[in-house]
């Protein structure tokens, strides 16, 4: 053993809780900067253990005030909370996301918080290992609680659970047949659902719907999704919200499933990371190695197929056992 | 050049229009099984030079019908007609999409027509990749045209336009705040805007708003996205949006537009081939390599950061330029 690798400056400020550094330093993990990694190499064996909550859901359910709501909650108890709204790139998406956005209440002056939005660039695998890596940062910054909000649509929301230890779903009374006839794959992702807009009539219903699915569904490694309903306007439920979501987390400190969880969710990392590195490595390949443009012309002239030229192009694989 | 690749059993049945052959090859290449390689290799100087369009949107803008009614339009010129509808195998999307996918008519008994629907597993450089191939194999088959439908959701609508010639966005005449605030982004993306479901109040407006908005973005490389507006359901409009895409096609045809397209096509293709066969290996030594294991579990006890394990794990770049 080596010892921890060196404090690096913005790593000591960091800890030091600065939050001009720690801002800088998200940007350059938001932008794949390498020139940062020596910073978040100091940091991982410093961070505290920050609870990892996840909040997704598809659009127009309230995310936004069900994370407001939560907020103020944790700030009453006393509990730091940084906050991560990672934004989809996409075109249909984008604008509503930053719609929901404005939406979060910024808390300026208040020091045990901190919020910030992504944007989700590049390869699905890089973005979630990017938003892994700001949780490291805001638990190495002190916060007790960060809250990652992602929008439900496409593999974001997937990599939520290679991200957080609790993933709450936000729903709405009346979802339309598109969400409901899929309601089944949420069971994928949620440790905690939560009917949120519960002033709506039908919420009740909303519930035992997915209280009967629930029952329906296997029980996965031990836990079976709790239900709660809120109305985050009114500041109702967000309570019992916050139970369930600590009830999740008490059953993950009861056995294996925090262990089991997080050797997922780095294994998980670690292949983003690694196809991330390769996919730039090609990337820049393509756009400016003459001998790879020399490839490219060939396929267009259909003297070699794509297939064949990827396998020359593909890095050789490396075979740790052997190396060892 | 040593004369193209030898054709496979598989691949003189699909160039001889063997339905079930085809149907096979697709799910092999849906499934990526590389036994199936060989047979793409055979077929990709031998293909045919269809014209591949795709049409994309968000939700519930009646893209099933659009694709329905260009479909009946091009039977009735006398073309062949292949279609992808590309599912993205999302929890919260995935449903919406069956229900499209129910609506696609299947036109059973005409041989001129030939409809798959894929999912959209992994990663999404991977899911551009088979869609590609598989645009190639309905060219393979005879296929004059290939219609590829997408849904607005994420990475996928984005590599709509490493896959097709032409690329259609379908909207509605309200859609909602949500989609207007971003709408811009949708220029990305649109050789043509169809405004369907034109029976709805609000659709000459709506044609009207997009049309400002074209005006006011920059053209890309000399083409600026037509507008059409359409009621697929009654049929009307449908002459104008293939005459549209037609005249996209051709302009494409006039310079050099398609042949840079084209290798920026198969630039991404290659990009998403090698990134895919690389995260396939790491993912295999991540689930099965002991010293792997063994790395893994050092940096649950925090022993070694992500980052560091990352660079041990990574294939060494493939230096071709000095290979040569």
């Amino acid at each position: 053993m080596n010892g921890p690798p060196p404090l690096t400056p913005a790593a000591r400020r960091i800890l030091a809780k600065d939050r001009a550094t720690l801002a800088r330093v998200i940007s350059a993990v938001e932008n794949r900067d390498p020139a940062i990694v020596p910073t978040l190499r100091a940091l991982f064996p410093r961070a505290g253990p920050a609870r990892i909550i996840g909040i997704t859901g598809p659009l127009g359910v309230g995310k936004s005030s069900v994370i407001n709501a939560l907020l103020a909650h944790l700030r009453g108890l006393g509990r730091s909370v940084g906050i991560i709204a990672v934004d989809p790139s996409s075109p249909f998406t984008g604008g509503s996301v930053l719609g929901d956005r404005i939406r979060l209440e910024r808390r300026p002056g208040d020091p045990g918080v901190f919020i910030r939005s992504m944007a989700s660039r590049g390869h699905a695998g890089g973005v979630a290992a990017a938003t892994l890596e700001v949780t490291r940062l805001l638990a190495a910054f002190g916060m007790d609680i960060v809250l990652v909000e992602t929008v439900g649509s496409g593999q974001v929301d997937v990599a939520i659970r290679e991200i957080a230890s609790t993933s709450v779903v936000v729903l709405v009374p009346h979802l339309g047949d598109e969400v409901q006839t899929l309601k089944a794959g949420l069971f994928e992702i949620a440790d905690v659902f939560c009917v949120n807009k519960a002033d709506l009539p039908g919420a009740d219903l909303a519930a035992k719907d997915l209280r009967e699915l629930v029952s329906l569904a296997a029980s996965r490694e031990g836990w079976r999704p709790r239900i709660v309903t809120a109305s985050a306007r009114e500041g109702r439920g967000i309570g019992e919200l916050w139970a369930a979501i600590e009830a999740h987390e008490g059953y993950l400190d009861a056995g294996e499933a925090r262990a089991l969880a997080e050797r997922r969710r780095i294994s998980a990392e670690l292949l983003g990371l690694v196809t991330e590195r390769v996919e730039r490595e090609v990337a820049e390949a393509l756009a400016s190695d003459p001998a790879v443009g020399q490839l490219l012309d060939r396929i267009v002239r259909r003297e070699i197929d794509p297939h064949t030229a990827a396998a020359e192009l593909a890095p050789p694989a490396r075979r740790r056992s052997r190396r060892r």
